[in-house]
Protein backbone atom coordinates (compact mmCIF):
# COMPACT_ATOMS: atom_id res chain seq x y z
CA UNK A 1 0.00 0.00 0.00
CA UNK A 2 0.87 3.40 -1.19
CA UNK A 3 1.59 6.01 1.71
CA UNK A 4 -0.70 9.48 0.64
CA UNK A 5 0.93 12.59 -0.19
CA UNK A 6 0.11 14.10 2.89
CA UNK A 7 1.35 10.78 5.38
CA UNK A 8 4.82 10.98 3.42
CA UNK A 9 5.52 14.46 4.31
CA UNK A 10 4.59 14.41 7.64
CA UNK A 11 7.25 11.44 7.50
CA UNK A 12 9.50 13.53 5.90
CA UNK A 13 9.29 16.56 8.50
CA UNK A 14 11.36 14.27 11.13
CA UNK A 15 14.11 14.65 9.14
CA UNK A 16 14.20 17.98 10.03
CA UNK A 17 14.68 20.26 13.35
CA UNK A 18 11.32 22.21 13.12
CA UNK A 19 9.49 18.35 12.03
CA UNK A 20 10.33 17.04 14.85
CA UNK A 21 9.71 19.56 17.18
CA UNK A 22 6.21 20.07 16.29
CA UNK A 23 5.65 16.20 15.80
CA UNK A 24 7.69 15.36 19.02
CA UNK A 25 9.09 12.52 17.04
CA UNK A 26 12.04 10.94 15.55
CA UNK A 27 13.27 8.63 12.96
CA UNK A 28 15.78 5.50 13.21
CA UNK A 29 16.19 3.32 10.38
CA UNK A 30 18.49 0.20 9.71
CA UNK A 31 18.14 -3.15 11.08
CA UNK A 32 20.77 -2.78 13.53
CA UNK A 33 19.52 0.74 15.39
CA UNK A 34 15.97 -0.87 15.53
CA UNK A 35 17.17 -4.44 17.15
CA UNK A 36 18.79 -2.12 19.74
CA UNK A 37 15.78 -0.35 20.16
CA UNK A 38 13.88 -3.70 20.79
CA UNK A 39 16.63 -4.66 23.07
CA UNK A 40 16.00 -1.77 24.84
CA UNK A 41 12.24 -1.95 25.00
CA UNK A 42 11.71 1.36 23.03
CA UNK A 43 8.34 0.60 21.49
CA UNK A 44 8.02 2.05 17.74
CA UNK A 45 4.70 4.34 17.29
CA UNK A 46 4.69 2.68 13.93
CA UNK A 47 7.07 0.97 11.67
CA UNK A 48 7.24 0.93 7.66
CA UNK A 49 9.12 -1.21 5.25
CA UNK A 50 9.78 -2.60 1.84
CA UNK A 51 9.51 -5.98 1.84
CA UNK A 52 11.57 -6.82 -1.29
CA UNK A 53 14.35 -4.95 0.67
CA UNK A 54 14.41 -7.02 3.86
CA UNK A 55 17.26 -9.06 4.60
CA UNK A 56 16.24 -12.47 6.66
CA UNK A 57 17.46 -10.45 10.10
CA UNK A 58 15.45 -7.78 9.26
CA UNK A 59 12.04 -9.36 8.51
CA UNK A 60 12.48 -11.12 11.45
CA UNK A 61 12.56 -7.63 13.39
CA UNK A 62 9.44 -6.73 11.32
CA UNK A 63 7.53 -9.91 13.06
CA UNK A 64 9.02 -8.90 16.25
CA UNK A 65 7.24 -5.36 16.54
CA UNK A 66 4.24 -7.14 14.89
CA UNK A 67 3.94 -9.18 17.87
CA UNK A 68 4.30 -5.95 19.97
CA UNK A 69 1.05 -4.70 18.18
CA UNK A 70 3.37 -1.96 16.59
CA UNK A 71 1.36 -0.61 13.59
CA UNK A 72 3.94 -1.95 10.41
CA UNK A 73 3.16 -0.78 7.58
CA UNK A 74 4.26 -2.02 4.24
CA UNK A 75 5.15 0.54 1.46
CA UNK A 76 6.99 1.09 -1.81
CA UNK A 77 11.19 0.74 -1.54
CA UNK A 78 10.83 4.18 -3.69
CA UNK A 79 8.43 6.21 -0.85
CA UNK A 80 10.73 4.35 2.05
CA UNK A 81 13.78 5.77 0.37
CA UNK A 82 12.68 9.20 -0.01
CA UNK A 83 12.53 8.72 3.96
CA UNK A 84 15.62 7.89 4.75
CA UNK A 85 18.36 9.73 5.75
CA UNK A 86 21.27 7.38 4.65
CA UNK A 87 21.62 5.91 0.95
CA UNK A 88 21.15 2.30 1.68
CA UNK A 89 17.90 2.23 3.51
CA UNK A 90 18.14 -2.11 4.63
CA UNK A 91 14.16 -1.81 3.69
CA UNK A 92 12.72 -0.82 7.32
CA UNK A 93 12.47 2.31 9.58
CA UNK A 94 10.75 3.74 12.73
CA UNK A 95 8.80 6.32 14.53
CA UNK A 96 9.24 6.95 17.58
CA UNK A 97 7.61 9.18 19.95
CA UNK A 98 10.18 11.40 21.29
CA UNK A 99 11.34 11.06 24.99
CA UNK A 100 10.85 14.15 27.80
CA UNK A 101 13.96 16.02 27.60
CA UNK A 102 12.99 17.38 31.26
CA UNK A 103 16.03 17.21 33.82
CA UNK A 104 13.55 17.01 36.67
CA UNK A 105 11.52 14.24 34.93
CA UNK A 106 14.22 12.40 34.14
CA UNK A 107 16.78 12.98 36.98
CA UNK A 108 16.08 9.71 39.61
CA UNK A 109 18.44 9.80 42.95
CA UNK A 110 19.99 6.77 42.54
CA UNK A 111 22.13 7.81 39.30
CA UNK A 112 26.07 7.62 40.30
CA UNK A 113 27.68 9.16 37.17
CA UNK A 114 25.88 11.64 35.05
CA UNK A 115 27.76 12.93 31.78
CA UNK A 116 27.22 16.97 30.92
CA UNK A 117 27.84 17.86 27.50
CA UNK A 118 28.00 21.75 26.84
CA UNK A 119 28.01 22.93 23.26
CA UNK A 120 29.25 19.57 21.67
CA UNK A 121 27.41 20.39 18.44
CA UNK A 122 28.68 17.81 15.97
CA UNK A 123 26.06 15.27 15.48
CA UNK A 124 28.90 12.41 14.90
CA UNK A 125 30.68 13.31 18.46
CA UNK A 126 27.41 13.50 20.21
CA UNK A 127 26.20 10.30 19.01
CA UNK A 128 29.92 8.34 19.94
CA UNK A 129 29.59 10.30 23.28
CA UNK A 130 25.80 8.43 23.98
CA UNK A 131 27.43 5.16 22.81
CA UNK A 132 30.42 5.41 25.22
CA UNK A 133 28.41 6.66 28.41
CA UNK A 134 26.07 3.58 27.96
CA UNK A 135 29.24 1.37 27.89
CA UNK A 136 31.04 2.90 31.04
CA UNK A 137 27.34 2.81 32.69
CA UNK A 138 26.88 6.64 33.01
CA UNK A 139 23.05 6.75 33.52
CA UNK A 140 22.25 9.99 32.06
CA UNK A 141 23.34 12.28 29.58
CA UNK A 142 22.40 16.26 30.26
CA UNK A 143 23.12 18.37 26.93
CA UNK A 144 23.40 22.26 27.46
CA UNK A 145 24.85 25.01 25.14
CA UNK A 146 24.86 24.78 21.90
CA UNK A 147 24.66 20.99 21.32
CA UNK A 148 22.96 19.20 18.90
CA UNK A 149 19.65 17.79 19.17
CA UNK A 150 19.79 14.44 20.76
CA UNK A 151 17.12 13.07 18.45
CA UNK A 152 18.33 13.75 14.68
CA UNK A 153 19.09 11.03 12.41
CA UNK A 154 22.59 11.63 12.93
CA UNK A 155 23.06 11.65 16.20
CA UNK A 156 20.43 8.09 16.40
CA UNK A 157 23.16 6.59 14.17
CA UNK A 158 26.23 7.35 15.73
CA UNK A 159 24.92 6.43 18.72
CA UNK A 160 24.42 2.87 17.68
CA UNK A 161 21.34 2.36 18.72
CA UNK A 162 22.66 3.42 22.41
CA UNK A 163 20.35 6.45 21.96
CA UNK A 164 17.59 4.45 23.21
CA UNK A 165 19.19 2.86 26.74
CA UNK A 166 20.04 6.57 27.86
CA UNK A 167 17.93 8.99 29.36
CA UNK A 168 19.23 13.01 28.10
CA UNK A 169 18.15 15.87 29.12
CA UNK A 170 18.61 18.79 27.53
CA UNK A 171 18.83 22.48 29.78
CA UNK A 172 20.19 26.10 30.57
CA UNK A 173 23.34 26.37 32.38
CA UNK A 174 21.41 28.17 35.15
CA UNK A 175 19.22 25.03 35.86
CA UNK A 176 22.08 22.56 35.64
CA UNK A 177 23.52 24.79 38.43
CA UNK A 178 21.11 24.90 40.93
CA UNK A 179 20.74 20.88 40.22
CA UNK A 180 24.26 20.37 40.75
CA UNK A 181 24.30 22.29 44.24
CA UNK A 182 20.82 20.68 44.70
CA UNK A 183 22.27 16.97 45.03
CA UNK A 184 26.14 17.82 46.12
CA UNK A 185 27.16 16.29 42.89
CA UNK A 186 30.74 16.03 42.61
CA UNK A 187 31.57 18.12 39.36
CA UNK A 188 34.34 16.78 37.13
CA UNK A 189 35.73 19.00 34.12
CA UNK A 190 37.58 18.37 31.35
CA UNK A 191 40.21 21.02 30.96
CA UNK A 192 43.07 21.17 28.79
CA UNK A 193 44.58 23.47 31.61
CA UNK A 194 43.26 21.12 34.59
CA UNK A 195 45.31 18.63 36.27
CA UNK A 196 46.30 14.71 35.14
CA UNK A 197 43.01 13.05 34.98
CA UNK A 198 44.96 10.29 36.18
CA UNK A 199 45.77 11.07 39.49
CA UNK A 200 42.88 13.62 40.04
CA UNK A 201 40.43 10.53 39.49
CA UNK A 202 41.51 8.45 42.05
CA UNK A 203 39.85 11.60 44.68
CA UNK A 204 36.64 10.89 43.47
CA UNK A 205 34.34 10.35 46.62
CA UNK A 206 32.07 7.07 46.54
CA UNK A 207 29.32 8.90 48.42
CA UNK A 208 28.94 11.71 46.12
CA UNK A 209 27.11 11.50 42.67
CA UNK A 210 29.61 12.42 40.05
CA UNK A 211 29.13 14.76 36.64
CA UNK A 212 31.30 14.70 34.48
CA UNK A 213 31.26 17.42 31.83
CA UNK A 214 32.88 17.82 28.60
CA UNK A 215 32.93 21.06 26.90
CA UNK A 216 33.69 21.96 22.86
CA UNK A 217 36.79 20.92 20.94
CA UNK A 218 37.74 24.71 19.60
CA UNK A 219 36.32 26.30 23.13
CA UNK A 220 36.16 23.85 26.43
CA UNK A 221 33.67 24.73 29.09
CA UNK A 222 32.52 28.00 29.91
CA UNK A 223 34.24 29.52 32.18
CA UNK A 224 30.61 29.52 34.51
CA UNK A 225 31.16 25.45 34.30
CA UNK A 226 35.23 25.86 35.24
CA UNK A 227 34.06 28.17 38.04
CA UNK A 228 31.46 25.20 39.35
CA UNK A 229 33.51 22.63 38.78
CA UNK A 230 35.33 20.59 42.24
CA UNK A 231 38.15 18.84 39.91
CA UNK A 232 39.39 20.31 36.47
CA UNK A 233 41.36 17.39 34.91
CA UNK A 234 43.20 16.44 31.37
CA UNK A 235 43.80 13.78 29.94
CA UNK A 236 47.98 13.46 29.57
CA UNK A 237 49.62 13.07 26.08
CA UNK A 238 52.37 14.15 23.95
CA UNK A 239 51.90 18.35 22.64
CA UNK A 240 52.08 17.13 19.29
CA UNK A 241 48.76 17.60 18.93
CA UNK A 242 47.10 20.08 21.06
CA UNK A 243 43.66 18.42 22.31
CA UNK A 244 41.84 15.41 21.69
CA UNK A 245 38.75 14.80 19.61
CA UNK A 246 35.97 15.52 22.22
CA UNK A 247 34.38 12.04 21.85
CA UNK A 248 37.63 10.72 22.49
CA UNK A 249 38.50 12.67 25.36
CA UNK A 250 34.93 11.95 26.91
CA UNK A 251 35.01 8.24 26.29
CA UNK A 252 38.40 8.18 28.20
CA UNK A 253 37.54 10.22 30.42
CA UNK A 254 34.42 8.24 31.51
CA UNK A 255 35.87 4.75 30.93
CA UNK A 256 38.49 6.05 33.96
CA UNK A 257 35.62 7.04 36.12
CA UNK A 258 34.20 3.49 34.95
CA UNK A 259 36.97 1.36 36.24
CA UNK A 260 38.09 3.68 39.35
CA UNK A 261 34.29 3.60 40.39
CA UNK A 262 32.93 0.10 39.42
CA UNK B 1 44.26 37.36 -9.44
CA UNK B 2 41.91 35.38 -11.21
CA UNK B 3 42.84 31.66 -11.82
CA UNK B 4 42.19 30.70 -15.46
CA UNK B 5 39.60 28.22 -15.65
CA UNK B 6 42.43 25.08 -16.18
CA UNK B 7 43.92 26.24 -13.09
CA UNK B 8 41.43 25.92 -11.35
CA UNK B 9 39.66 22.76 -12.68
CA UNK B 10 43.42 21.69 -11.56
CA UNK B 11 43.02 22.87 -7.95
CA UNK B 12 39.48 21.21 -7.93
CA UNK B 13 40.66 18.25 -9.37
CA UNK B 14 42.61 17.38 -5.75
CA UNK B 15 38.54 17.35 -4.14
CA UNK B 16 38.17 14.26 -5.75
CA UNK B 17 39.88 10.60 -4.97
CA UNK B 18 40.56 10.47 -9.16
CA UNK B 19 42.23 14.24 -9.21
CA UNK B 20 44.91 13.36 -6.13
CA UNK B 21 45.47 10.24 -7.61
CA UNK B 22 46.52 12.23 -10.89
CA UNK B 23 48.44 14.98 -9.32
CA UNK B 24 49.83 13.02 -6.24
CA UNK B 25 48.63 16.45 -4.08
CA UNK B 26 46.24 16.86 -1.56
CA UNK B 27 44.26 20.44 0.04
CA UNK B 28 44.04 21.32 3.70
CA UNK B 29 42.07 24.55 4.33
CA UNK B 30 41.36 27.29 7.07
CA UNK B 31 43.34 28.95 9.58
CA UNK B 32 44.10 25.66 12.25
CA UNK B 33 45.04 22.83 9.89
CA UNK B 34 47.52 25.40 7.78
CA UNK B 35 48.81 26.45 11.29
CA UNK B 36 49.39 22.28 12.06
CA UNK B 37 51.19 22.15 9.04
CA UNK B 38 53.93 24.95 9.43
CA UNK B 39 54.36 23.78 13.28
CA UNK B 40 55.24 20.27 11.51
CA UNK B 41 57.65 22.27 8.91
CA UNK B 42 55.09 20.73 6.14
CA UNK B 43 55.83 22.56 3.05
CA UNK B 44 52.89 23.29 0.77
CA UNK B 45 53.22 23.57 -2.94
CA UNK B 46 51.14 27.06 -3.15
CA UNK B 47 48.82 28.84 -1.26
CA UNK B 48 45.48 30.56 -2.30
CA UNK B 49 43.86 33.05 -0.30
CA UNK B 50 41.41 36.09 -0.33
CA UNK B 51 41.89 38.81 1.50
CA UNK B 52 38.88 40.06 2.33
CA UNK B 53 37.94 36.94 4.19
CA UNK B 54 41.45 36.87 6.08
CA UNK B 55 41.44 37.25 9.91
CA UNK B 56 44.64 38.63 11.90
CA UNK B 57 45.79 35.30 12.56
CA UNK B 58 45.37 34.15 9.06
CA UNK B 59 47.26 37.11 7.68
CA UNK B 60 50.14 36.10 9.78
CA UNK B 61 49.92 32.87 8.47
CA UNK B 62 50.17 33.88 4.67
CA UNK B 63 53.25 36.05 5.76
CA UNK B 64 55.10 33.15 7.39
CA UNK B 65 54.89 31.09 4.34
CA UNK B 66 55.53 33.70 2.07
CA UNK B 67 59.06 34.14 3.96
CA UNK B 68 59.26 30.31 3.45
CA UNK B 69 59.14 31.43 -0.10
CA UNK B 70 55.78 29.52 -0.84
CA UNK B 71 54.36 30.44 -3.86
CA UNK B 72 50.95 32.76 -2.18
CA UNK B 73 48.45 33.83 -5.12
CA UNK B 74 45.32 36.09 -3.54
CA UNK B 75 42.37 34.65 -5.71
CA UNK B 76 38.51 36.17 -5.56
CA UNK B 77 36.51 34.79 -2.44
CA UNK B 78 34.49 33.43 -5.16
CA UNK B 79 37.22 30.92 -6.84
CA UNK B 80 38.57 30.13 -3.44
CA UNK B 81 34.94 28.82 -1.92
CA UNK B 82 34.88 26.76 -5.26
CA UNK B 83 38.17 24.93 -4.48
CA UNK B 84 36.89 24.67 -0.42
CA UNK B 85 35.43 21.46 0.85
CA UNK B 86 33.70 23.40 3.95
CA UNK B 87 30.69 25.85 3.90
CA UNK B 88 32.93 28.60 5.75
CA UNK B 89 36.52 29.27 4.57
CA UNK B 90 38.12 31.13 6.71
CA UNK B 91 40.12 32.41 3.10
CA UNK B 92 43.01 30.06 2.68
CA UNK B 93 43.98 26.83 1.80
CA UNK B 94 47.30 25.19 0.34
CA UNK B 95 48.14 22.50 -1.94
CA UNK B 96 50.48 20.00 -0.26
CA UNK B 97 52.22 17.04 -2.20
CA UNK B 98 51.26 14.01 -1.15
CA UNK B 99 54.31 11.96 0.57
CA UNK B 100 55.07 8.22 0.06
CA UNK B 101 53.13 6.03 1.27
CA UNK B 102 55.26 2.62 1.01
CA UNK B 103 55.67 0.64 4.04
CA UNK B 104 59.41 0.47 3.20
CA UNK B 105 60.21 3.72 2.70
CA UNK B 106 58.44 5.34 5.50
CA UNK B 107 59.87 2.85 8.17
CA UNK B 108 62.42 3.46 10.72
CA UNK B 109 63.95 0.80 13.02
CA UNK B 110 63.73 3.33 16.15
CA UNK B 111 59.82 2.97 15.73
CA UNK B 112 58.31 1.27 19.30
CA UNK B 113 54.45 2.04 18.40
CA UNK B 114 52.81 2.02 14.84
CA UNK B 115 48.93 1.74 14.61
CA UNK B 116 47.27 -0.85 12.47
CA UNK B 117 43.83 0.19 10.51
CA UNK B 118 42.35 -2.47 8.71
CA UNK B 119 39.09 -1.60 7.23
CA UNK B 120 38.44 1.61 8.58
CA UNK B 121 35.99 3.37 6.19
CA UNK B 122 34.75 6.36 7.56
CA UNK B 123 36.91 9.36 7.28
CA UNK B 124 36.35 10.94 10.76
CA UNK B 125 37.09 7.93 12.41
CA UNK B 126 40.44 7.48 10.32
CA UNK B 127 41.01 11.22 11.30
CA UNK B 128 39.90 11.34 14.55
CA UNK B 129 42.57 7.84 15.39
CA UNK B 130 45.42 9.74 13.57
CA UNK B 131 45.05 12.98 16.01
CA UNK B 132 45.00 10.18 18.97
CA UNK B 133 48.16 8.39 17.59
CA UNK B 134 50.52 11.59 17.10
CA UNK B 135 48.89 12.47 20.64
CA UNK B 136 49.67 9.27 22.14
CA UNK B 137 53.46 8.91 20.37
CA UNK B 138 52.65 6.34 18.25
CA UNK B 139 55.72 6.86 15.43
CA UNK B 140 53.70 5.58 12.03
CA UNK B 141 50.23 4.62 10.95
CA UNK B 142 49.94 1.82 8.44
CA UNK B 143 46.76 1.49 6.71
CA UNK B 144 45.22 -2.19 5.22
CA UNK B 145 42.19 -3.30 3.48
CA UNK B 146 39.15 -0.97 2.92
CA UNK B 147 40.04 1.78 4.72
CA UNK B 148 39.60 6.23 3.90
CA UNK B 149 42.14 7.97 1.71
CA UNK B 150 44.56 9.34 4.30
CA UNK B 151 44.83 12.73 1.95
CA UNK B 152 41.18 13.23 1.45
CA UNK B 153 40.19 16.58 2.68
CA UNK B 154 37.40 14.99 5.73
CA UNK B 155 40.68 12.64 7.24
CA UNK B 156 42.45 15.92 6.69
CA UNK B 157 40.21 17.84 9.06
CA UNK B 158 38.98 15.30 11.53
CA UNK B 159 42.89 14.81 11.96
CA UNK B 160 42.83 18.55 13.11
CA UNK B 161 46.77 18.81 11.22
CA UNK B 162 47.86 15.69 12.93
CA UNK B 163 48.00 14.31 9.55
CA UNK B 164 51.26 16.61 8.71
CA UNK B 165 52.67 14.80 12.09
CA UNK B 166 52.51 11.32 11.11
CA UNK B 167 53.59 9.36 9.10
CA UNK B 168 51.30 7.13 6.70
CA UNK B 169 51.55 3.74 5.24
CA UNK B 170 49.37 1.90 2.90
CA UNK B 171 49.70 -1.59 2.04
CA UNK B 172 48.24 -5.49 1.48
CA UNK B 173 48.33 -7.20 4.14
CA UNK B 174 50.53 -9.48 2.91
CA UNK B 175 53.43 -7.10 2.64
CA UNK B 176 51.96 -6.41 6.11
CA UNK B 177 52.54 -9.73 7.56
CA UNK B 178 55.74 -9.83 6.08
CA UNK B 179 57.38 -6.65 8.02
CA UNK B 180 55.62 -8.05 11.11
CA UNK B 181 57.92 -11.17 10.94
CA UNK B 182 60.98 -9.16 9.67
CA UNK B 183 60.63 -6.94 12.15
CA UNK B 184 59.62 -8.84 15.38
CA UNK B 185 56.91 -6.90 15.81
CA UNK B 186 54.54 -7.61 18.91
CA UNK B 187 51.34 -7.53 17.13
CA UNK B 188 48.52 -6.63 19.46
CA UNK B 189 44.88 -6.95 18.23
CA UNK B 190 41.82 -5.17 19.51
CA UNK B 191 39.28 -7.74 19.36
CA UNK B 192 35.65 -7.94 21.32
CA UNK B 193 36.19 -11.26 21.87
CA UNK B 194 39.64 -10.78 23.17
CA UNK B 195 41.35 -10.52 26.81
CA UNK B 196 41.01 -7.68 29.13
CA UNK B 197 42.89 -5.07 27.86
CA UNK B 198 44.12 -3.77 31.31
CA UNK B 199 45.70 -6.96 32.07
CA UNK B 200 47.21 -8.41 28.69
CA UNK B 201 48.75 -4.58 27.77
CA UNK B 202 51.19 -4.91 30.97
CA UNK B 203 52.69 -7.93 29.30
CA UNK B 204 53.80 -5.91 26.32
CA UNK B 205 57.88 -6.73 26.32
CA UNK B 206 59.67 -3.12 26.41
CA UNK B 207 62.74 -4.74 23.48
CA UNK B 208 60.17 -5.68 21.18
CA UNK B 209 58.12 -2.99 18.65
CA UNK B 210 54.80 -3.18 18.95
CA UNK B 211 52.04 -2.61 16.24
CA UNK B 212 48.34 -2.46 17.27
CA UNK B 213 45.84 -3.24 15.17
CA UNK B 214 42.12 -1.86 15.15
CA UNK B 215 39.40 -3.10 12.27
CA UNK B 216 36.03 -2.23 10.74
CA UNK B 217 33.14 -1.48 13.35
CA UNK B 218 31.01 -3.81 11.55
CA UNK B 219 33.33 -6.85 11.33
CA UNK B 220 36.49 -6.35 13.42
CA UNK B 221 39.91 -7.27 12.11
CA UNK B 222 40.10 -10.14 9.59
CA UNK B 223 41.05 -13.75 10.38
CA UNK B 224 44.33 -13.56 9.06
CA UNK B 225 45.48 -10.77 11.27
CA UNK B 226 43.55 -12.18 14.03
CA UNK B 227 45.73 -14.80 13.79
CA UNK B 228 49.54 -13.51 13.24
CA UNK B 229 48.42 -11.35 16.89
CA UNK B 230 50.86 -11.94 19.66
CA UNK B 231 47.88 -10.60 22.00
CA UNK B 232 44.12 -10.08 21.62
CA UNK B 233 42.59 -7.62 23.31
CA UNK B 234 39.23 -5.75 24.46
CA UNK B 235 38.32 -2.96 26.28
CA UNK B 236 36.09 -3.79 29.34
CA UNK B 237 32.69 -2.25 29.25
CA UNK B 238 28.84 -3.02 30.53
CA UNK B 239 27.39 -5.25 27.45
CA UNK B 240 24.65 -2.81 27.45
CA UNK B 241 26.10 -1.80 23.97
CA UNK B 242 28.08 -4.25 21.87
CA UNK B 243 30.83 -2.41 21.04
CA UNK B 244 32.35 0.86 21.38
CA UNK B 245 33.32 3.18 17.99
CA UNK B 246 36.29 2.23 16.40
CA UNK B 247 37.99 5.67 16.95
CA UNK B 248 37.17 5.38 20.35
CA UNK B 249 37.95 2.04 20.65
CA UNK B 250 41.55 2.78 19.18
CA UNK B 251 42.17 5.73 20.88
CA UNK B 252 41.74 4.16 24.08
CA UNK B 253 43.88 1.06 23.40
CA UNK B 254 46.73 3.70 22.12
CA UNK B 255 46.28 5.55 25.76
CA UNK B 256 46.82 2.37 27.73
CA UNK B 257 50.05 1.69 25.59
CA UNK B 258 51.86 4.92 25.67
CA UNK B 259 50.94 4.43 29.54
CA UNK B 260 52.50 1.77 29.91
CA UNK B 261 55.43 2.08 27.76
CA UNK B 262 56.70 5.45 28.41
Amino acid sequence: VSLTKTELKDIQSLLTKKGRKLKKSFLAEGVRLLEEAARHRMRPEAIYYSESALSERAKFLVERFQKLAVSAEPIPLRQLESLADTESTQGILAVFKEPSTALAELYRPAYRRILLCEHISDPGNLGTLIRSALAFEFEMLILTGNSAEPYSPKVVRSSAGAIFGLPVAVCENGELLAFVTLHRMFLVAADIAGQAASVQLRQIPRDQPLLLAVGSESHGLSPEMLAAATARVRIEHATSVESLNAAVAGSILMKEVYELTK
